[in-house]
C-alpha cells in the first residue's frame, strides 16, 4: 500500500518547473566544491514531527489528516514505519532520526515498551537494508511522561534517574542494532522551574553522571558513535541547563566530557537564546564541538519553539558557510527538526514542506560555495587581520610579548591607524552571492 | 569646601523617619547572622556614574547639575576627588571603584595620561589614608576612545592590542599603589559587530593572551589581587564574548584561566542576557566563580543598559540569599554600578539614589537572613532531594551504578511516585519573609 | 461527596498562622477605604484552569491528579460542577467564569453540544442559587477545535464564521439564564499566521461584524451585560488582532464599538506585548475602557503564556492602585486566569494556589490603599504638574493659546527651569508602602 | 570645493560591475509596473545621520572622519549644506529630510536659533533651486536639549510646551519656505519614564493640543502639507506614547486627528515594538494611514535603535509589496533614516552605505513587482477567501445575517471543510521571486 499516493519520487526539475512536487534547487548528484550536494547536506527526516505529531498546540487540538492509523497501537506503529520509509525514498533522503517513544507504543511497563521497540526496530532494520537509508541519530524521550515532571537525570527522584538510565541504555542498544552514527541527548526537563526549590549543583552533577554512564556503556559494548548534546535555553523549563552552545561547552569542560560529546545545534533554539544560528555554529566550531544540526526556522519575534521548515536563504547560506568552514558536518547531518504548520494539515504538506526545506538548503549551499570559491569573506578576513602576521602583531600571537614590552611599544608608537569596516558595502555585496 | 553642603553624614533613623537624607533600613553596625550589615554588604560607589557622567543619552545631552568644574581638566579632576570622598564619607561607604579614564584626563599622549593618573592617585591615596576608605577594584577603559573602534585585545589592529596592554599594566600598577582588592576586565568592545568580517578564534585567543599577561605581571610584581571578568551579552557590540556567566566560564576553562579569574556580575547585564540576576549568581557559584557584583536594576522590558539604582526588594533578597549561600562576597563587594536617572539631575539625587540602593540591599539582607535562620528554603531542598541520600539515589551519587544496573533496577521498580512542588505555596510564603 | 476533603472552609488567620489552608492577608469582611476587601476584589475562579486542565504542556502530557472522573463525559461534567462549587465555597469566592467547552462535552454535533450546555447550566444555576455565587463572565471557545484552524470570525471559511456565531448566541443565552454580569471575547485564532496569505482588512471587518451581531442580539433580548474584549499579542497566532489595550481600542473606535465594549486585561498578555500590566490598565483607563482583569503572573524572561498564579506584591499593588483610581472594577472582577504549575499536580494545590493569589492581591489592595490614604503619589503628581493650573499652562489646557501666541511667549521667556524627578527616592519610598 | 572628491556621480552599471561606487540594481529611469524606479522609490537622505552625526554611541565617542568643519558653528553649518547637496546630486537622490537642529546652530537664544535657521535655509533653498532636489519633510527636535528632559508637549512644565510650540511653528514656516511635502512629529521624549509620577491623561491631551495647533496654523497660512506622526515604542523613554502604528491610530482617532495625520513608519521601530515592518505597513494601510517610511534595518536580537542601512532583500521586498498595494507612497517617500556603523567612519562609507540601501530597495521593488505581475499572492488570497464571495459568506459581508440566522445555518450545516494553507510551499515559492 502507498501512503503518499499523490506523489512519485521527487526529482530535480529546476526553477522553471511548475510542478510543486519537484525540487527546484536541490539536485542530489550535482557537484559543488568537489562533492555532491547529497554528500554535503546529509539530510535527515525527523520521525516525531513527520509521523507522530498531529498538529496540536497549547490552544488547539490536532488537525493533521493522516492515513496510517491501524486498529491497535502496534498496528499503527507498523504502518507508520512503512509510510515513513515511503516518504524517505520519495524525497531521496538518506538519513532519519527518532526518539524511542516516536516509533513504538510505550505500553504498560518498561518491559513491554522495550519489547515493542525491539519488534518495531526489526521492521525498521529491514527497511534500512532494503533502501540503504541510514540512522543519523536516535535518542530517548525522557520528558513527556508525567514521571519526568521534575526532570530525568536532574529529577529530585532517584527512581526517575534510574528509569531514564534504562532508556538511555536501550537507545545505545538500538543504535548498535541499527548502526546509528550519532546519539543525541536533549534534556527537555533538565533545568529548573524555580531556583527556590532547586539544588542546582546536585542536578548538574547528576546530569553529568548519566552522560558519563552512556560513554562508559558505549565503550563497553564497543559502539563507536558520536554523542551529541542539544542546547535549548528554555521551554518547557524556565531555564534549561544546556542553554546555548557556550553554556553547554562550559558544562562539558567542567565534567571532562569534551572528548566524547559534540553539539546538536538547532536554529529555533538559537533564536530563543537571543542568538543567530550562525553564532551558535561559530561558537561550537571554536570549541571543535560542531556535531550536527537540527534545521528549522523561527519567526524572530516569537518567544516559543515553532520549529518551522527553513525557508530563509540568508539563514541557510550562513549555516552552510559555517559547515563548509568546518570541513563538513559528518558524521552529523542536517536533520529537519521541523513540523508542518497546524494549518498545513494534509499529507501532501509533509512532502511539500520537506521539498521547501531541501531546496532552501540547496540554495544556501550553492550561495555559500560561491562565497568560498570567490574568497569573498576570506579576503576580507585576511586583509583585516593582517597586522597579526608580522611585527608586533606576530610577536603577540607567538606569545613573545608581555605587559611591560607592550607598554614600551605603545609609549613609543605615536599614531594608531584603524581602517573602516565598510560593513554596509560587505552586507550589500553578500546579497549578490545569493543563488 | 563642601560639595554636598545640603547633606550631613547620613544616619540610620529607621522607617518612621521623614528625613529623606537618612537610612530607613541600612544600619551599618547592626548585626545580622553574626556579622554587621557593613561587613556583609561591602558597598562601593562607582566613580564613573557618580562623578564623571552628565546624564546624556543617545537622544539627549547632559542634564546633570554639578558643582566641581574647574578651569582646567586637571583642576576639575582634583575637585572631583574631593567631592567623591566627601560623598563616600557622608554615605558611610567603605569602598569605591574606578576606570582609569574616570579619574584623570587622558591628555595628548599615553605618557601624559599616565602622568595625570599618577598625580591624581597621589591625591586619592591621601584621601584613602585619611578616611580609611578602600579600593574595591579598578579597571582600564579600553572601549570609549575611537582607537578601540574594532575592540581592544580583540581588535584586528595589533597596535591597539599593545595600547590596551599598556593600560592594563597601569591598572595593575595603580592597584598595587592603592592596595586594590580586585581588578576588573569589562570588554566593552570585545565582541563582534558582524560575523561576516570576524576571525572569532583569533580574537578569543588574543583576549585570553591579554588576560594571561595580566596574571603573569601581577605575579611578577607580587600583587595578590582577585582578577574579575564582567559578563555582558551585547551593547555596544552585537555579541560580546563574555556573554553571560556560563559563556565566560567556558572561555576561562578553555584557556586555563579559572584559577585566576572570578566573575563580576551585574544585574542589568543578566537581564539583557535573558536571565534573572539570581540565575547568574547561582551559575557562578556552581563554578566557584562568584567574585563581586555590580548592583543595579533594569526594567525587564527594556533592551538596553539602563543601570538604575536597585529598588526592588525581591531582587536584593534573592541576591543576598545567593551571597549568604556563598559565604559572603569578599574580597568582592556590592558596587553601585548605577546612575541617577537623566531626570534626577540635582546633586542631592546622588545622595538620595545611593540611600535608595543601600536601603534596598539592607532590606534584602535582612529578608534573606530571615529565610536562612528559619531554614525556609533549606528545608524545602533537603526534603525534596531526600531520595539521593539513601538507597539507589545514594548509590548513584556515589558513582556505584551504571546503565546496566540501573536498567535492572528500573525494570523491577513497579511504581514511581513523585511529589508535588507546591510552588505557588512556596512563592506566596516567600513574600512573608520580605522585611 | 466531598472532592476537597482535606480542606475546610478557608479562613483568615493572619500572618502568624502556620496553617497552609488559611488566608494570611485576605480578610473578606475587613474594611479598606470604606469598602470590604471582598467588595473591592470581586475574585473569580476560572473553570478551565481549575477544573478542565490536566497539566499538559507542549512537551509533556497531563500530570494533574483529579478525583472527579465519571464513567461518561456527562457524568464527569456533572461531578466537576459539584467539585467546582465546593471549591468556590471553601475559598469564599463570589464569582466564576467559564468557556462553553469547559463545562459540557461538545458531543457529536452542535445540537448535542447545546443540549449538553443546557443540562449542565441547569445544574450550575441550582448551585448558584444555593450558594449565592455569581457568574462574572462566560465566553465561547472558538479556537481549540480543528474547524477553527484558520480562525473563527476571521476564518477564510464563511461556514466557520457561522458556527462561531452560533456559539456566541448560545453564550449570550446562557448569560441571560445565569445572570452573567459580563461576556468576554478572546480571539485565540483571530489574527494571522503569515501576512502572505492574509486579507487583513476583510478579517478585521468580519471580526467587527460578529461583535456587532452580539451587541444587536443582546439588545434584542434585553440583556444588559458588559461586553469585554481580551487583548493578547501573539500565541497561538503570529499576530493576534487584539494585540494590546491600545490596539484593541483603535479597532473598537474604527468600528464604532467603544460604547458597547470594554477590555478584559490579563497580566501575562501584557508581558507578552512588552508592557507592564499597570501600563495596560492605565491605557485602558485613559480610554474609559477598563472592564475586568484576568489575574495572573508571567516570568518576564519567558516568551509564552504561563498563566502563573500571581505572587508578586509589586504587581498586585500597582494593579490595585489602578483599580482604586478607576473607582473600582465592577461590574468586572479579578478572575484568576491562572493554572497550577505542572509540578503542582495535587488537588490541594488548587486550594493553595488560589490562597496564594488571593493573599497577594489582598496585600496589593492594602498597600495601594495606604498610598491613596497618605496621598503618596497624588501629592507627587499634583506638585509636578502645577504649572498647568495657572498662567500660560492653564491657558494651554483651556485651549486659549495657539502657535503664534506661544511663540511670542517662548521668545520672551528667558529661562526655563525644570525640577528633578527624584525618581530613585520615589521608588525607594514606595517600598515602605508595601504591606 | 568638493567634499566627496573620491566619487563621481554614481551610475547604474549592473550586477557584473566591480565598481563599488556604482549601482548594481538601482536604475533610476528603468520602468517597473509602468513607472520609473525613481518615481516608485522617492528616496530621501537624512541630514542628521549623514551630516550631523559623528559615530558616537553610549560607550564610545565619535569616530567619523568628516571634512566640513569650519572655524565657527555657522561656517560648519554652511559647509555642511554644500557637502549634503553634493552627496544628494552624486547619489541622484531627489529628496531630503531634516530636524531644525541638524542644519543650524541653536545659538544662545531661541531668537538666534531662528535667525540661524533663516540664514541656512536661504542657502538650502538656493541649492534646491539649483539642483531640483526637494524637501520630503522637516521636523523639530524637541528631545535633545536638557529643557526637554521631561518631554516637550508632554512635559509637566508649561514653559517647555510653549518652547516646543515655537519650534513647531518655525518648522511649518520653513516648510512653507522650502515647499516641503510633509511635516513629521517624532516625540522622542513624549512618553513616560515611570507611571508613578505621570499624569498620563493630561500628557496625552496636551500632545493632541500641540498637534491640533499645528493643523490650525498650517490651515491659517494656507500650507497644504501632509502631517505625519512617527511611532516608536521605547527608547529613550520607558514607554513612548506613539508606541506603534495601532497605538498611534487609537490616539489620532480619540482626538479627531485622523484626517490630518498619517504615519511615518520606521523599520527599526517596528522591530523594537515586536513587529515586522510589513506588519506596521499593513496595519497603517488598513486605517488608510500609511504616509511615509523611514527605511532602516535592525538586527532582530538587539533591543535598541541601531538604524542600520537596509540590506535585507526579504524586508525590502515585503516593504515594497505593501507600498505597491498602497498605490505608492507619495507624497511620502523612502527616507534613509540610517547611519553608517561606528566602524564605517570614512567619508566614502556615506556613499557606499546609501548605494547599499538604494540597491537593496531596488531589488525589493523588482521582486515585489514580479509578485504583483504574476499575481502570486493575489491568486492565493482570492482563492483562499472565495467563500465570502457567494452564499452565506456573501450575506455575512453584506450584513444580511445575524446571530439567529447564522445559528440556524450552523445547526443545519453538517460538515465544515477547511483547506490547507500550504504555507511552507508559499514561503519557498516566494524565494523564487527574489531578484
Amino acid at each position: 500500500m502507498s501512503y503518499f499516493s499523490n506523489v512519485d519520487k521527487v526529482k530535480y526539475e529546476g526553477v522553471k518547473s511548475d510542478n510543486p512536487f519537484a525540487f527546484r534547487h536541490y539536485n542530489p548528484e550535482e557537484e559543488v566544491l568537489g562533492k555532491t550536494m547529497k554528500e554535503h547536506l546529509r539530510f535527515a527526516v525527523a520521525y516525531w514531527h513527520t509521523i507522530t505529531e498531529d498538529g496540536g498546540d497549547p490552544f488547539g487540538t490536532g488537525t493533521a489528516i493522516r492515513n496510517w492509523d491501524g486498529d491497535t497501537p502496534m498496528e499503527t506503529a507498523k504502518n507508520r514505519v512503512d509510510a515513513f520509509f515511503e516518504l524517505l525514498v520519495k524525497l531521496d533522503v538518506e538519513y532519519f532520526a527518532f526518539h524511542d517513544v516516536d516509533i513504538a507504543p510505550t505500553g504498560d511497563s518498561l518491559e513491554e515498551f522495550f519489547s515493542n521497540l525491539d519488534e518495531i526496530t526489526d521492521l525498521i532494520k529491514e527497511k534500512m537494508d532494503e533502501t540503504g537509508i541510514k540512522l543519523l541519530w536516535n535518542t530517548q524521550n525522557v520528558f513527556t511522561h508525567p514521571r519526568f515532571v521534575h526532570g530525568a537525570a536532574t529529577s529530585n527522584n532517584a527512581d526517575v534517574f534510574a528509569y531514564a538510565a534504562a532508556q538511555v541504555k536501550k537507545t545505545i542498544d538500538l543504535s548498535v542494532k541499527l548502526g546509528g552514527e550519532n546519539i543525541v541527548f536533549w534534556g527537555g526537563r533538565e533545568g529548573y522551574e524555580s531556583l527556590l526549590n532547586t539544588d542546582l549543583e546536585l542536578e548538574l552533577d547528576n546530569m553529568a553522571r548519566l552522560l558519563q554512564m552512556a560513554v562508559d556503556y558505549a565503550e563497553k559494548v564497543g559502539h563507536k558513535v558520536q554523542f551529541l548534546l542539544e542546547p535549548k535555553p528554555k521551554e518547557p523549563m524556565t531555564h534549561q541547563y544546556d542553554h546555548d552552545a557556550a553554556t553547554t561547552v562550559a558544562f562539558l569542560q567542567k565534567y571532562n566530557l569534551m572528548e566524547h560529546f559534540k553539539l546538536n545545534l538547532e536554529g529555533n533554539h538559537a533564536t530563543l537564546a537571543g542568538h543567530t544560528f550562525e553564532h551558535e555554529l561559530r561558537v561550537a566550531r571554536s570549541y571543535d564541538a560542531l556535531g550536527s544540526i537540527d534545521a528549522n526556522h523561527a519567526e524572530k519575534m516569537l518567544g516559543w519553539d515553532t520549529d518551522e521548515f527553513p525557508t530563509n536563504i540568508y539563514d541557510t547560506t550562513l549555516t552552510m558557510y559555517e559547515i563548509l568552514e568546518n570541513g563538513g558536518i559528518a558524521p552529523g547531518g542536517i536533520n529537519f527538526d521541523a513540523k508542518v504548520r497546524r494549518t498545513s494539515f494534509e499529507m501532501d504538506d509533509l512532502v511539500l514542506a520537506h521539498i521547501a526545506g531541501m531546496d532552501t538548503f540547496a540554495r544556501g549551499l550553492k550561495s555559500a560555495a560561491k562565497m568560498k570559491e570567490e574568497k569573498f569573506l576570506d579576503d576580507i578576513i585576511e586583509k583585516r587581520y593582517a597586522s597579526y602576521t608580522e611585527g608586533i602583531g606576530k610577536r603577540i600571537v607567538d606569545n613573545e610579548e608581555d605587559l611591560e614590552s607592550l607598554t614600551k611599544y605603545a609609549l613609543d608608537n605615536k599614531e594608531i591607524k584603524n581602517e573602516s569596516s565598510h560593513l554596509e558595502f560587505i552586507k550589500s555585496r553578500m546579497n549578490d552571492y545569493l543563488v
